[in-house]
Parts: structure tokens; sequence; C-alpha cells
């Protein structure tokens, strides 16, 4: 009910905040005997911790991952996985300049408002940080999807756009740069782009581009928890997004159904896919893929004016290490949230017939 | 689990397909006491029916919903309300052209390959008509939400845009036009085109958006239930809809963190709304606002080529009475849907702190 | 959340009061391709209807169910099954005596308490008549189940105990008399008490004992929904229980080790079966065998002093017609709850493992 | 969905095998602002765990709780309370012997049948071991509930039962004994007894009742989530308890309505209290009180034939350092699963009416 777990049958629930001495989650419902690789668990850590290149935040954190259950000789047991991550790098007086003032389009003040106080370390539960604990538990559920492949790659930085889509991109060349955009060209870019804001002391915002492929047919659940629908409340649940579209999107908001019905083949695939792998909420075999909006970080290196809890107005400037631009290390979270929901429809497409 | 129920404290079940005996449903959690106003929850789903508009389906059901249960003395008593609406025209030979057949760009197809068979008539429960009973639950929640104000209009039908946002807008003059756009210009224009696409038996997609104001700080919860990410969900579980992007949206992606930022005046509203009244995935207090887009209908009266049971390529054409574009006839399920996520909200928000 | 529904993957929600329109359900999460015998559905509610012999309710209800959807071609689809059935014998007027007044034991008193009024016609949603529900899904349960084996029988009634376990009587004997106690001689004394009970205005309690047999190796989820706790807690959900135990039970509190423990035989199957067929939470394959206790009915037809809203005393007598025995009636009901346990566990057990 | 999490809005997920490097759970929906003693939490871990007398197994566990979020400044902050407790006394090599036999009356045997294999250290998951983290979330529920008091106590090991009931006896003297029977003189008896059969290297069972004072007025869901049907659930998820009744329980089933009900004072209290303190599935302010029956533990110092996975007789005899009876253990167990059903229903119930 609060808020903290995701999923029906495959089901994640997570703990911690930034400042805290450890997060973690329960992974309740991952079948038994799935034989797991641990360290492809900790590379998609890897891909989303703190100071991994010279344009993400270079506050440093192992972000080591330790599994206390649920999990022996190698495979899981069907009982609950536990796994905690510490917090290394708890500097908690870098933000007691704002134990009583509110960030400007933080949640500090909403969450005053609706608990009466808040752990103001650093942003407390409401802190990216907890998304940590999502790739965790995406890098189990990928494992247990085995031949569906998840590739999400930065689409956006700001005003420069890959112009390219899904089709045309080669999905193996996402790691070849820190940005994680798979054009080396366009990387290039953004990379650029990213350095100087960083200077500016401002921050920009992006875009995130997912394509799943190999899906089976049958995925997903009509009415309420169609596919789409989870895979939206999904990537809306993490921190900064503000929008989601898949398919055709928004631009198939402005075509005729003449242009966007997507024609059978004899096999059952359709010449084209507009409808983005999902028809009538459930999955047709087709490539899903979908574009996730992030807005920029709000935590600038600039003065800004905002209010204390006496609502004076107070002069504030961002302290710490932050990232000037999320989207490069959202990128194995997207694919961890993708992961959560595919894992969950699969588990309950196991009793949708007799 | 199966996708037909939605809320957690607010609780709407669904059931019925579009030609069997009756849709209906139960909503479970609502408070007693609350004074129902029946005539208001008619009222929204005249706004859905079909037939009411020369640019709607012109198929005929008067959509009277019956109460059974959960209502004594014209206020709810805490138990389920159980409620049905029969299906007056159930034209199911219209159908029988589909029973071995996939309609392009329909949920035909899935749903063989899912369940193992379908109910063929009418698109069975992937049709559109179970939001019906979305709608009777959605006005029922707008009565237990009374000062919280929620209004969708059409904003844009294929290439045609408002080109006002919703501050700019005069929200008492939806229900002026049978587009449901505030603007009357542009919703002639709309108006014009719809009937254009209808004579060439095609079909066009749009947008739907969403205000709501008066929301009293601190709904949400945070991480996995975040509120926009909750509304995202319901309006992606929406039939047609393609995407759904809140406050700035898609354009927050290309913006400045300096630009973006949400500066407080001394009461703790903001001098801009860019967060779209949500912070960290909890309401703010200020308007909320949103966009939903909508593919074309896929139903043409234009002949296309398709595949039946068998893998052989067949021609077909749509029968029956259908809509050129949804989006008039959505403006009250959108309503519906944010209603039914800001009430369970508005429950949930009663146990947040002691 | 408001507690009106029931099952995880196999759930049921019920509606409706006692004296409203009507009663039904909805069964979501049935799964696709199950073939149907609707006359069975039938025959398990009129073994609960009122008016079947001489010892129950002599109130006139068919109590005929109508199936609205989730049903074609004889076949469940996979969308949820809606249904209803018709409350025909509205006496309204007979409880207008109650409209101010508790009644001892019943739940006016609390409902009225609880939710600041209450529907006071014949018990509203706290009257058994909401058990008819449970028993539509739970016949569509048993068919489920096809090959389990689910039989109760009444084993007590007042101080008159059946005192055979359930391995020296013929289950096939159940439905022999109208008591529904298997062995004939101590029937036929039951038979005699409840109208003795009766003619004295007065209720008398008993007890309704379950066994299922073909119970697969499996069924159940450690920890907090073990396979018993979750029939402990379908039985001690329906009106009237006060107790529930299952193998040994509460004479298993007062036994050794060393007598208790069910040795195995070299093929699994166990030399006694104290466990009550389940180990752990799980089913170990044994037959489950249960006791469920109910009190006497609260109506009486002889005069009660009791309060009314005033908090004054007055006199009081059960008006309409009432069971002077609930455990005859009760024995679908129970077998119907322990179905809907056990659909829900087999659909769990599916997704287990890999 | 797996069986690990329990409650609704105050919900606790656990992990964590006996012989794994730690247990621990989530309590997710706990309110902001609630002032903790976790002092108070230590003390009901420390009357749950080994070695605290002469009567319970001697295995040496501190088992001290650590939070790792959740709490700030001393109170609840409405996020996510995470915790562990470390398993300090693993000696795996006692259980090597069940690696592929299966002891008699455990899960051993259905959980490799269930999962395809298991984690045979010391009953992994089935161990009662994972009922500390239950204590830890229930002495939380017990702060929330502040004024309500619950209290559990021995009232019989094995045919040794204290003839007295809930009224009878001073709830004060119940840690006055190591048995935890509230009158000493029993108490004396049922801890010789429990020696004895320690030295005979049997075990035997026994009942814990439990008493629940100043429930308010309303606590409860009406139909299948009644306070008892929950209260029942949770009694039966607790490991090796075998049954469940409140109020007049299986003796009621032998009363007639006439005797059994219970007649209103003036003021809304009852004269007598059969009902036990609910009506209707719900609260009506009496005192609640139910006996909860444990079977003796099913691992015994003596040799016992059991069964290896090749289906051969093996001779079997238990290790370590086992509990001739549970009961004295089982109090704060059963005192925690009753605290956490009230916070539940304490927290449901400030949604029930406007």
């Amino acid at each position: 009910m609060a808020g903290n777990s995701f999923g029906k049958l495959f089901k994640l629930t997570t703990f911690g905040e930034s400042h805290g001495k450890a997060i973690g989650g329960i992974i309740d419902g991952c079948p038994a005997g799935l034989q797991l690789d641990l360290d492809a668990v900790q590379q998609d850590l890897d891909r989303r911790k703190p100071g991994q290149s010279a344009i993400v935040t270079q506050r440093k954190e192992s972000d080591t991952v330790q599994f206390l259950s649920g999990i022996f000789e190698g495979k899981t047991t069907g009982t609950p996985i536990g796994f905690i991550i510490h917090n290394e790098d708890q500097k908690s007086k870098d933000y007691s300049h704002i134990e009583n003032s509110y960030r400007p389009s933080h949640a500090d003040y909403v969450y005053d408002q609706k608990y009466g106080f808040r752990d103001y370390r650093g942003g407390g539960r409401s802190s990216a940080r907890e998304t940590a604990s999502r790739v965790v538990a995406g890098a189990i559920a990928k494992q247990l999807l085995n031949t569906i492949e998840i590739k999400a790659y930065v689409s956006a930085v700001g005003e420069i756009s890959l112009d390219k889509d899904h089709n045309e991109i080669d999905l193996q060349n996402i790691e070849s740069n820190i940005v994680r955009c798979p054009d080396t060209g366009t990387a290039a870019k953004m990379e650029q782009y990213i350095k100087e804001i960083r200077k500016q002391g401002d921050t920009v915002g992006g875009v995130v581009s997912c394509v799943i492929k190999n899906v089976p047919i049958g995925l997903g659940e009509p009415v309420f928890d169609k596919l789409h629908a989870e895979l939206g409340k999904a990537m809306l649940s993490i921190n900064a997004v503000k929008g989601f579209e898949y398919g055709s999107g928004f631009e198939g908001a402005a075509m005729k159904g003449s242009e966007h019905n997507d024609l059978y083949n004899a096999d059952g695939t359709t010449k084209t896919n507009y409808s983005g792998g999902i028809q009538g909420g459930i999955s047709n075999g087709m490539d899903i893929y979908f574009n996730v909006a992030f807005k920029p970080v709000a935590t600038l290196i600039q003065e800004q004016t905002t209010i204390n809890k006496e609502g004076e107005y107070v002069q504030m400037q961002g302290k710490g290490r932050h990232d000037p631009c999320v989207v490069p290390r959202a990128v194995p979270i997207v694919e961890a949230m993708a992961a959560l929901v595919l894992a969950d429809y699969h588990l309950l497409d196991k009793v949708a017939k007799q």
C-alpha cells in the first residue's frame, strides 16, 4: 500500500534512505531452481553506480550487493531473496543546510507536509539511491527471462537527439561510450554538452529509449494491467521521469488508422510495428519499444532563492557531488524496471489457461 | 492478478464483454456515509455513450446503470457497490466475419494465442465498452473527492492541436461542443476534420489533456506508487492509449535545470509549475496536468488484407458502427480514471501519519 | 482491503445485501478453456438454499444464478466471470422492528458504530445470504480442481457428536439425509434434536468436518500463507464460525512428539496422518481433514431483552423464518471455501519452480 | 503471493533461513511520527530467544535486531523500516545428516517435492527462526496500538491445563515463571513435566491463550476479512499450530442460542462474552480472547525410522539443541501476530467512513 513494493508474482520490496546504514530489498516470488550469475547482478549495479565516468556524480560508493537468503548452492530456493547494499559515503553534514529549507523541485516540502517531518539527509527516501535495489532485482529478473533481450540506451540529452529509431542502431554499441548512446557521433556531442552543462553548475534532461526483443506472444493482462500500462507505471516510478510513450506514441495520435494499422504477415508477425509489440495490452511477439523522458536534475551548483520552514526566503546552493544529467546512469534502471514487469507477466501467463 | 481490478483502498473490479448480457463492476472500499448523486453518475455515462453526437459511433445503447448494493437511503453503507449495465444492442451477427480472422491492430490474434480461443463477438473483453464501468466508478470517486476538480478535454485531433495550455483555456467551455475542445474555433476545425475522416471510412488519433485543481498537498506514495506513476498506468490502461506525460513532459527532457526548477513563493506555492503539481510522487497543491495520446481506431470502413486462423490472407472490411475518432468519448473516461487514482490516494493519505 | 475479496490468483469478489435487489460476484483469474458444468453449480446452490428441508429456514428463495460474462460456448474465456442471484423474498417489513434496536449477538451494533449507520434490512451485508455467492465460485473452483475430492459433512449438532473419524465413514452417505451427517443413526438423532430445538424457538450450534482427498503434493506457500492458515481463514470467514482445527487439532496439543510424528512409508506416504495432510504449510499428498465449529444462530423465536439506539432496554423477538441450526446448510459453504483456497494454491504452485 | 508478506496497510515482509547469514524483514506502512521504544522491541525478542531458560533449546543466539531505515531521530518517518538479525550459531554441520533424508513431520519432504530441492540446513525457511522477524514487527505494531493491551500466556502443556479462564487470572503474573503460565501452581507442574519430557528425548504440545483488552469498537472488515478470520490465519501461520478458536470456540458449538447470546447492557457492553469481543467480524469493545493449539515439536532426541531421497528406510536421531515444548517461547510470537492483525485493522478503520 505504502508504495514500496513492485510486482504481483515476482515482487520486489525495497527499503532504505540515501544516508542511512544500508539500503536493500526482498524479492519474493522468484521461482526455485534458477541458476544465478551473481557477477552479472554486480555488473548491472556497476553500470548505475556513482563515479563510473567523468559525466556522472563523483560520489564514492562501491555499491556492493550482499545476498542474505534465498540462494543455495548457486540456485534460487523459492524462498525470499533478501539483500543489502551498505551506504559508504554518508557525508550527512553535506546536507545540514537543507534541514530547514526546501530545495526547489525536490520532494523536501511535500514530505514535510505529508509525514509531519522528514529525514533530511540527502533526500532520504526520495533519493534516487533507492534505485540501486531495483537494479539488483531487475538483474535477477533478466536471468529468469533468459532469452528475452532488454536493451535501453540514451536517445536524447537536452536538445541533442538521436535521429535513428531502434531498428537503425546497433544495440551492441550502447556500452561503447560513457553516455550510453549507441550512435558514436551523437554520443560524442552529448558527452561534450553534458560537460559544458556541468561547468555551468547547471543540469539537463534527456530521454532513455528501450527495446525488448524475443518477447513470447501472450504476456500482459487485459483491461487495467495491460503490459504497456505496467511498463508505463514502472518507468514513471523512476525518479525524474515526466513521460512515457510506446510504439507510435504521441506521434501516433496524429496519424490515420489507414496509416497506423499493422497489417499481418501470414506467420502472424506484422509488416509495420506502430503497435510497439503490444496489442490490447498483450505482447504480440514483435519488438516492444518505448521512450522515457527525464527532467533535468533539480540540484544545481548555482545559487537559487527558496524558502525555509518558516516561509522565509533564503538563498541556497547545491553542495555535494551531483549528476549534471541522469540519463547515462538511468539506462540500467530502465532495463531493470522493464525486466521486473516482464518477469511478473511471464509468471502470470503460466496460469492464463488450463 | 488477472488485471480486472484497479485501486488499493478504493477498488474497482469490472466484468463483462461487449456482446454478453451485461457489463458491470464492484466498487469495494468506498467509505460509508457518502451522500450520492446518482444522476451525476448517469450524466457522466451519457458523456461516454454511443450515439450522443454526429461524430461518434451511432450504435444504440442507453447505457443505464443499475445499482444493486452498497447504497441505502441515498448514502454509501461501506459495503461493496455492485452495479450492472445491460448490453442492449448486441448485434452479434455483425461480428461473424471475424470469428476466424484477425483484425489488424486489434487484440484478436493475441487473445487466441494467450487463452487458446476467444469470445469473438465485437472484441469481447478487449472492447472499450468495458470503460463504461470505469465511468460509473469514477463518477462516485469524484463525489468522494468533492472539492477536487477534474477536467479533461480534447487538445488534439490528428494534426489539429489546441495551441493553448491549460492555464489559457476556459474549462467551462469543454461541454460547449461535441468534440469537447474548450477552444471554440479549434473545436470547429476538429469537428470538420472528423467528419471528413469518417466519410473516407478512415479514423484518426488524438490527445486528451486533463487538469486537476484544488488537490490537497500530500497525495501520493513515494517510490513505486508515485502519484503520477499510478495516473500514468490508469491512462495507459484505457483502450488505444499510446503515451502519457505530465507537467513539462517530453519537452522537459530538453530543458536545463535552471529553467525547469519551480521556485517557491513564500506560501509554499511555486512560481512556475513544470513539476505538474507533483514532486517526488506526491502532490504539492499546484494544478496537476497531463496529456494522454490515443492512436487512431483500428476498425476501418475500408478493405484491408489480413490473415485468418489458418494463416491465409483474407480481405476484411469493418462492419457495424464505429467511432472515427475516440477522443471526444474518451474525455469522461480520462476523468474517471483520474478520479479513481485520486480517491485511492486520498484514502491512503489518511493513514500516512499518526 | 475492505474485505470483500478472497483469493490471490483465483479471486472472488462479492457484493450484495440480504434485502437488496441482488447479490452476486466476480471471479477473476479462472484459467481459460475450462469446460463448465453449470448444472453442477446450481446443484451446490440448491444444497445451500432456504426451504430445502424441514430443518432449515422456510424462507422462499429459488437462488438461481445467472452468469453475465466470462463464459463462451460453455468454456471459461480467461476474462472475469460476473454473476448475480436475484433476491426474491425481500420482506423488508419483517425487519422494521430492528431498525432502531440491536439484536443480541448480531452485528447490528458494531455496524452502526463502525460505519455511522447501517442497512438494517435483514442483517444487510452481515447476513449469511452473502455465502450463496461463495457457493457459486466454489462450485467453479471444484471443476478447476477436478480430480481433487472435497467432502464436508455434519459431525456434531449441539452435544450430539458423530463418534467416527473421517476414515470410518462413507462419504457417499452425506446427502442421504437432510442433516448431511454420513452416519444414518447419528443423523436421525440430530434431525430429531433440531426439530425439538425449533419447537422451543431456540437454536443450536454444531460442527462441520471436511476431508479433501487426492490432493497433489506441494500446494501451499511457506510462512504466512500456509495452506492450513488460508483454510482456517476461509472457514473463520463464514458466518457463525468460532473455531478451526486440522489434523490432530486441539487434541494434538496434548500429545507427545513420539506419538504424534507421522512416520514415512517408503513411497513418501505416512503411516499415520496427525499432520492432516499438510507439513510446513504445504500439502503432502495425504488426506487433508479439518473441523469447523459453528455457534448457535443468534436469532431466537423467544423474547429477549436488548437495547435500542438510545441505550434503552427493549423487548425483542425474532420474526421471519430462521434456521434452528446452520450446519446442514453450511456443508456446501465449507466445501466452497475449501475449493477456493485449493484453486488458488493450485495456480500458485504452477509458478513455484522453473 | 509467495507467502512471505503479512498485512494490508501495516505490512511485514520477511526473509531468511535459519542457517543463512541473516534473517530480517521490511515493515511497510507504519505511519510516520510514531515515537519508538527500541528497547521494548529487543525485550520482546529476548522473550522469544533460545537459551533464555532451562526448558527451551540451549542454542546460542543473541538475536539482536539492527534497524537499517525508516527511523529518524527516534521516530518512524513513514518510509519502510528495514531490519536484520544476524544468525550467529550456524552449526551447519549439525544438519548434514538430513541432507538426503526426510525428518518425520517436518517440511523436508514437501519442500523437495514443491521446489525441486531445498536448503537443508536446519529446516531452512521452514524453521521457526523466521518468527523472530515477526516479533520485531509485532513489537512495533504494539507501540502503534499503545492503549490496546495484548497478553498471551501458556494455558496447557500436554495434558496439564490451566483450569481458569482469562477473567480469573492475573495477567501480570505471566512473566513470573519460565513457562509463562500466570497460575504459579500450574506453572510449576508444567515446568516439571517439560523437564521430564526433555529427559526422555521426547517433546510435548501445548496451548497458548491470548486476551486483548481495550480494543476500540469497529476494528475488522465484514465478509472475508473478519477480524477473527485474520487472527486465525495469523495464528495458524505460526509453526506447529494445529487449531484456533475464539470466544466460546468449539464449546460454543454444543450450546443453545438462548445460552450463547450475549445480552446488552445499556452502555452497549454485554453481560456475557461468548462472542469473544467480535460480532460479525468486527470488534465490539469487549475483551477479545482466543486459544491456539501447538503440536509437539517434531525433532526428537530418539531414534526414528524414516526414508531418504531414494525411498530407502534409514534411522535418524535429532541432533543439535531443540525445544522440548514450544509454547513458552511461542507466547511473544502469538502476541506479535495479534498486534500485526490489530495494527492493520486499526489503519483500515481510519478509512471506513467519511
